[in-house]
């Protein structure tokens, strides 16, 4: 079941996030401060909003969404990892289909992912492409020489 | 004279925030927000660091720029702007050139800028082409409906 996310789900969304091979410490670290801002100031004071996908007590996977600055309607997916034993099971399309009827109730009209163009990452821009986001912009050499910024969007 | 921002600069800087047509309220507002968290946490830890460009007591121009989070060596070029008496002098010009000397000096290697696709923001764009800025995507209805996201950038 997809609710927003409590306090509890703090380990879980940071193990999953561990585990997700394609992040790196620096990205596990920025999950947990984004999520320790969610907790302290709120989602909405801190514009980082947490979705779980919960089993029982368990946590299978989590999305994190907000409002881009300056912009009427557009947020960005920040965030969406699934337990590695979790993968191929829908998790990943069911928070992200729970993630656009979220954001479509608060008024936006457009989400915007940014992933990376690396070859491992290409599992990642499958499950974009396959849930219905449209490639729209490449910015090559972003994160590093050789490692581009590949920016999704799709329009609600 | 191109120098860091000092305190006493705050108000010139927001004077000339709100003086150029093309900045809304909101935009003036965030500039502000950015000023404050520089000024009291320091430029290295809020990662805003401003230039101006001074003759004598007056601020003719300042530019805000930082290194982008998860990124090796990529830096955002937050805001350029330049007193309306002082426009067609070169004061943007030095600036930016400014901006990209520090930024090489603190290892970048990328500069990118986020700007509007508007009409009015026609002579900011032309701006950024004439600096050296490369067109390198463009994100339809990103700010509001009509109103695109356009990137340049830069490789140092």
């Amino acid at each position: 079941m997809i609710t927003p996310a409590e306090p509890r789900d703090g380990p879980d969304i940071l193990a999953i996030s561990a585990g997700v091979e394609v992040f790196n410490e620096e990205e596990v670290q920025t999950v947990d401060e984004l999520w320790q801002d969610s907790l302290n100031r709120g989602a909405q004071a801190s514009g980082y909003y947490f979705l779980v996908d919960r089993e029982g007590e368990h946590v299978l996977g989590y999305a994190c969404y907000g409002p881009r600055a300056l912009t009427e309607g557009t947020y960005d997916l920040y965030w969406i990892a699934v337990d590695k034993r979790q993968h191929g099971k829908g998790v990943g399309k069911a928070l992200i289909r729970a993630v656009e009827k979220e954001v479509r109730q608060m008024g936006g009209r457009l989400i915007v992912v940014e992933t990376s163009g690396l070859d491992k990452y290409t599992p990642t821009r499958s499950f974009y492409e396959s849930t219905g986001y449209t490639l729209e912009a490449r910015l090559v050499d972003f994160y590093r020489d050789g490692d581009d910024l590949v920016i999704y969007t799709k329009h609600l």
